[in-house]
């Protein structure tokens, strides 16, 4: 047979054929008119998909760039931080604010545990002269979705910031900066942004760009002040990925065409048919308040989870993430974000039943499309 | 008329078409053996063009941030460092320097003229305890080429460490780092590693990674000893720009095929052309020793250098590059780096030609054309 890979994992994601048939085209120069044009329509587009009227900025930098950004722009030595580590994600904006010199109180959550914004509001109390909060949207590591706007209601009423590593959450579940009470709001182009990885996007509020102003941490690539006045000049200060940056713009209008309650809503549809299809297989979803972004699933006790997602990646090419350190084997985790479809979750349940049959693990198989597809077909307007 | 694009400017660079339709295809998982075997060709490949057997590391971010990850890296709060200033980007040595607290002095050099090993030699030994010295190979704002030789020469007899700025020079003249003593050198992708903006290259020698293991300044992103762990695993530590690594393996087999001397011996030839050309209109070359990369022309001081830049830009579409700031309107830049041919020679001659009559220049028209065609020829084997 030829075996086909696909592609099911939280970030790279599918990129739209359009979008890919984009990065072919010869290169123009970025200190253009016509880039310029493409440029400042990207960044109208990444206000939209933020709920922001703030400026947008595009890094040319993954997703850790961006949070690097976010720290370097607001903060000076000695800061002291609170920072909610749900994951492997949430504990790098730990490690980003340490290796700044930054008082960090880390917040350590056992994986997919939720935390509350009366938890969090508790912790800031206890601690004064908390300059910033950091939060994550969408945990990447364990498909846990936290209370943004929880966070924001209460952040908003205190002297810190908060700051949202969105990364793979913005996009695909709900996340208005602005009506949230976000200050700093990070994202990037490889999840729920339809393109390939290489942009890092972001955006301050007016409170963040007062901390902008007094700001000591060093910085130069990252420096929002220098981004700010290139953008006036409708241009970056470095040279931008190009190719990325138009593929952004064919990926954006795409998701404006459809709107972002209805994108919002395919990803919640995606999102249940994969819990419905892993409750008919008896798994156990990870996350305590699971988001639509991507679902982890805990192994089954008898299962060797590293070889489950072996064999699921290497033998049916479906290319499932499974657990990052220090919890690889405990769970897997398939996505459903960014230019994901139906029969996307489709792929990932029936290559989960053929690895899981392969493995001696019992259930009917079968059972868990029956489940997603009763889903789909409510859903399918 | 159809009137075409033409990107003469020294980067963004032309980008083979073959290596434009790579972009085009669907995007593959970066932690995948599959795609750790073409990221540890394309940092063999980079090692190559490097000339050197020391680890090169691909970082997502434009240039700057390689020149950034230099910095960061090897120094600490303080360091006193020399920094030679040619140019737009010499001078920007300085501005990271100084952004990250270092005490760097600054050799400020009048546009386009040379610095000799000596000259370097003299101030170093003016100022003791240099912890590093900042040159550039190919200085982009004005065509000139450093004795980068010379300079490894000077400073491998001392304590300093060397670190280039390779952007616009490395693969269209020769700079092999470990033959040279250059400690740490930086190179791009839109340049003569001819794939759009959005990768930089950044290698260390044993002399600079001492400096590693010492280093103080702050650094999270651009962490070179986080970039050697994960390159032992055949990774990197954040996502990489994906399909420009997958780009950058197919112009670089493009390269190695070709092999780095008769690439040199191309853009010698190509670069001798224009310069021939130039002369035949009685127009001067602003570097004092210009090199292979692009070529800075001085404005006739009867004409308008902004309008002269804007006629071949925007009526004949031939996208020369004007001087930047402080010097805008005093010279023009065309490019022959990177993905470019005779051809792409001749059309910028003969856009300038089309400019400069139309703006009242006497000249003979098509001369500068012939000038260049007999070097063509001779050297068309």
């Amino acid at each position: 047979m030829i075996k086909k890979y696909y592609l099911l994992s939280p970030g790279p994601t599918p990129v739209p054929e359009a979008v890919l048939a984009a990065a072919a085209e010869p290169i123009i120069h970025h200190r253009t008119p016509e880039f310029s044009r493409i440029f400042m329509e990207t960044t109208e587009g990444i206000k939209y998909v933020f709920g922001t009227k703030e400026d947008a900025f595009i890094l040319t930098s993954s997703g850790t760039g961006g949070m690097e950004a976010a720290i370097v722009n607001t903060l000076s030595p000695g800061d002291k931080v609170i920072a909610i580590n749900g994951g492997k994600f949430g504990e790098r904006w730990g490690n980003i604010c340490k290796a700044y010199g930054l008082s960090c109180k880390e917040i350590v959550l056992e994986w997919g545990r939720d935390f509350t914004k009366d938890e969090l509001e508790a912790e800031i109390k206890a601690d004064s002269g908390v300059k910033a909060v950091f939060a994550t949207l969408s945990e990447t590591s364990t498909g846990a979705v936290y209370d943004v706007r929880g966070f924001g209601e209460v952040v908003s009423k205190t002297d810190a910031i908060l700051v949202v590593d969105g990364i793979s959450g913005v996009g695909a579940t709900a996340c208005p900066m602005d009506e949230w009470n976000i200050d700093v709001l990070v994202s990037g182009s490889q999840k729920s942004f339809m393109i390939p990885p290489g942009l890092a996007y972001i955006a301050f509020s007016p409170k963040a760009w007062k901390r902008v102003e007094t700001s000591r941490l060093p910085k130069f690539y990252f420096d929002a002040v220098k981004a700010k006045k290139n953008l006036e000049k409708r241009t970056t200060p470095w040279t931008p990925a190009i190719s990325l940056v138009i593929q952004q713009k064919k990926s954006l209008d795409i998701i404006k065409e459809m709107g972002l309650e209805k994108l919002y809503a395919h990803h919640r549809i995606l999102a249940e048919s994969t819990r419905a299809g892993i409750g008919a297989l008896n798994l156990e979803i990870l996350a305590q308040k699971p988001g639509n972004i991507l679902t982890a699933v805990k192994t089954p006790p008898a299962l060797d989870g590293v070889k489950l997602v072996k064999v699921m990646q290497d033998k049916y090419r479906a290319y499932i993430a499974g657990a990052q350190d220090p919890n690889k084997g405990k769970f897997f985790r398939i996505a459903h974000l960014g230019y994901m479809g139906a029969f996307d979750v489709i792929t990932a349940l029936s290559a989960l039943e053929l690895a899981l049959a392969d493995m001696g693990y019992h259930f009917e198989m079968g059972g868990s499309i029956k489940a997603a597809e009763n889903i789909i077909k409510e859903n399918w307007t």
